[in-house]
C-alpha cells in the first residue's frame, strides 16, 4: 500500500512548519516532502491539535530527535493534490491521526491493527519502511500521506473539532471497543484532560451502565457530568475512593507518571476486570501488585490508538452520537504561545491549531 | 449453600492426619470435624496429591498459622456418609479441590467463578464463614465437605490419578479455557511441572495450533514432546528463544520467584496476547516493563483454580480425551519422607499419597 511511484513535477516543493530540534522553542522550517505517489494526497493544513505526545517529542523527552522535527498529529485539512489511485480526490476535508503508512498484509493489517504493523509509520519523527523518506507533521501549511490513512471527516463535525479525535479520539475510542464498554459494564476513566474528556463521552455514548470520573480534585466534578459520567470520584477524597473499590469492568488509564499508585489503581477494577495503559510511562517498568491478577482474575494491558478501519469508524459514530472534544482555537502562528499554555496550565480540555487556511474552509 | 444444621450423632467424630503447626516435620494430629450438615459428604481419603501451596502453607511461606493445619486439596476417597440433601451417595468416589464452600449467590458464584466468591473457603487453613469452623485439608483419613464440592470422578480416572486434576488440572485448564486455547491459538507453557504437564496435555487436547513448552534446561525436552507439545524452547538456548519471540498468544507461567525475568517473558507473547500467571508470587510487586502493553497490545492476567461446575467438566474432559497426571504414589504414612522428596528434586511430575483405604477400592 506504499506510493513509491513519485509524480515527477512535484518533486520540488516545500512546506513549511514549526519545528523542533530538540527543546523549545519551535523554530519555523522548511522542507521537500516526499514526492506525492499514486495513492497519496497532499493535504493543505487547516488545522492541527496539540497532544501529549508532540510535547513529550520536541523537548527529546522520548529520546533524541535525529533532525528537524515538525510534531503534530491531529492533522484535519483539505486535499489539494490527489495522486491517480488515491481514495480521496481534491477538495475533501481530511483527517491525519498518529500514522501514516504500514504493511496492509501482515497479520495484524488484515485483523485491523495498522498501528501494530512491524511496517507502521508514525506521522512525524520517523522514517518510512519503503522509501527511507522523513515523516513530518501537522504544524505545518502542507502534509503529504498515503489516502489510506487520510480519514474523511463527517460533515456533521467541524474542522477544529474533528482534530483531537485523530489522536485523543481514537486513542480512547480503541480499548472501549475492544473491551466491549457497554450495557452491563462499568467504565471508569482516570484523569479528566484531552483524553478522559472523549472517553467519558465514548463510554457513555456505548451506554455503559456506569461511567466514572475519577480525578484527583473536585475541579472537574461538575464538567465531568456535563460530559456524561454518571458518577465522580476524587480519588483523594478516601470516602469517594473507598466507595468505588472494585467496582469497574473497565479502567481507562489516561496518564502516568513515576509516583502512580498501581495497587491503588488496581482497587479500583472489579473481579475480571481489566486497567488499560493509554500513555506510555516514562520509566522502563512498573511495579503491579499481582494478588488481584491471581485472586481475582484483573488482568493489565495497553491500547495504541488505532488502525485505519475503526479511526474511520470512530469518525462516523462521533457524528451520529454527538461526541465532540471541548477544543480551545489558537493561531498556529503562535504556536510556542500555544505549547507554554499546554505545559503551564491546563486546556479544557484540547488545544487545536488554525492557520491561514481555516478561514478558507466553507462548509466546516 | 452452606451446611449449618448438625446432624447431631456425628459431633464426636475425629478425625487423624498430618499436620504443620508452621514448621517441618509434619505431626499426627486429631481433630472433630464440623457436624454432617444436610448437603455434607464425609469422604474416607484414599489419595491426596502435594501441591507447592501445601509446602508454602506448612513452611510459614504465606505467613503464619493460626494452629495445627492439615494440609492437601487434591483429595480423593470415598463417600462413607450423606447429609440428606447431598449430591453424592455413599460408595461415590469423588475429589476435593482447593475450595470447598461459597456462598453461592453473588455475581461471581452465578458466573461460575466460585473460587472468586467473598465467601470461598479455601479446604485447609481457613474458617468457614458461617460456622466459624476451621477447614482441614486432605493429609488425613477423612475429611467433610459441602457435596458440592466433592467432584464425581469419572470412571475412566484412577483414583491415584485424579488427585492432581482437583488442584494442579483445575488451575491450567481454566485460564487454557478463558483464553480461548484452542484451533488458531498458539499456546505457551513456561515452567514444566505438576502443573506444567498438565497444562501441555490440555493445549494439546484443545487442538491449539502450538503447544511450545519452555523449560530453563534440556532435561525435559523429550517428556514435553510426549506429554503432547508441538515444540520445546530451552529458554537459556538463546538461539532458540530469540526464534520463539513474539510467537504466543496465550503464555502460562506456572511458577515465579523475585528473579523472574518479566521482559523476557513478555517478550515470547505473540501482539494481543496474553501472559498468564498461575502462581502466586512471594514479593509484593512484579516489575513489568509497560511498552508490549501499550505498544504491541500484550495483557498480563492471572488465574486461580476453578468454580466447582468448570471443575467437573474438566474431569469429564480428562476422561473423555485422556489426559492423565504422571504421578509418583507414596504411602500418607511417610507424608514427611514425600514432602521432602519434593523440596530437594524434582516428581515428574505429582506426587500422590495413598491412605490404607487406597487398597479398598474397587474399580479404580
Amino acid at each position: 500500500m506504499s506510493a513509491t511511484k513519485a509524480i515527477a513535477e512535484d518533486t520540488t516543493a516545500t512546506f513549511t512548519g514549526w519545528a523542533s530540534t530538540g527543546s523549545l522553542p519551535l523554530k519555523k522550517f522548511s522542507y521537500h516532502p516526499r514526492p506525492l505517489g499514486p495513492k497519496d494526497v497532499e493535504v493543505e493544513i487547516s488545522h492541527c491539535g496539540i497532544c501529549g505526545s508532540d510535547v513529550h517529542t520536541m523537548t527529546s523527552g522520548w529520546g533524541e530527535l535525529s533532525g528537524p522535527c515538525i510534531t503534530g498529529h491531529e492533522i484535519v485539512g483539505t486535499v489539494v493534490k490527489a495522486g491517480p489511485e488515491s481514495l480521496r480526490k481534491v477538495g475533501d476535508l481530511v483527517g491525519i491521526g498518529a500514522i501514516v503508512d504500514a504493511c496492509g498484509d501482515c497479520k495484524d493489517c488484515k485483523e485491523g491493527f495498522n498501528q501494530l504493523c512491524h511496517k507502521a509509520t508514525y506521522t512525524y519523527n520517523a522514517t518510512y519502511h519503503d522509501s527511507g523518506a522523513k515523516s513530518y507533521g501537522g504544524y505545518a501549511d502542507r502534509v503529504r500521506v498515503n489516502s489510506q490513512y487520510a480519514h474523511k471527516i463527517p460533515s456533521e463535525i467541524s474542522a477544529a473539532e474533528a482534530a483531537p479525535l485523530l489522536c485523543a479520539g481514537i486513542t480512547t475510542y480503541t480499548p472501549l471497543k475492544h473491551f466491549g464498554a457497554g450495557p452491563g459494564k462499568r467504565v471508569g476513566v482516570m484523569g479528566i484532560g484531552g483524553l478522559g474528556h472523549l472517553a467519558i463521552q465514548w463510554a457513555a455514548a456505548f451506554k455503559a451502565d456506569e461511567v466514572v470520573a475519577i480525578s484527583t480534585s473536585d475541579s472537574k466534578r461538575e464538567e465531568a457530568k456535563k460530559l456524561g459520567a454518571t458518577k465522580f470520584v476524587n480519588s483523594r477524597n478516601e470516602e469517594e475512593r473507598k466507595a468505588a473499590r472494585r467496582s469497574l469492568d473497565i479502567l481507562l488509564l489516561t496518564s502516568n507518571d513515576k509516583d502512580t499508585d498501581w495497587a491503588e489503581l488496581i482497587d479500583y477494577v472489579a473481579n475480571h476486570g481489566t486497567l488499560v495503559l493509554l500513555a506510555l510511562p516514562e520509566i522502563p517498568t512498573i511495579a503491579v501488585p499481582p494478588g488481584s491478577l491471581l485472586m481475582r482474575h484483573v488482568s493489565i494491558a495497553g491500547s495504541l490508538i488505532g488502525g485505519w478501519e475503526i479511526t474511520q469508524e470512530m469518525l462516523e459514530f462521533a457524528a451520529k452520537t454527538g461526541v465532540r472534544p471541548w477544543v480551545e482555537k489558537m493561531p498556529m502562528s503562535d504556536a510556542n504561545a500555544a505549547i507554554k499554555h499546554i505545559m503551564e496550565g491546563r486546556p479544557r480540555y484540547r488545544i487545536v491549531m488554525e492557520t491561514e487556511a481555516a478561514a478558507r474552509l466553507q462548509k466546516h
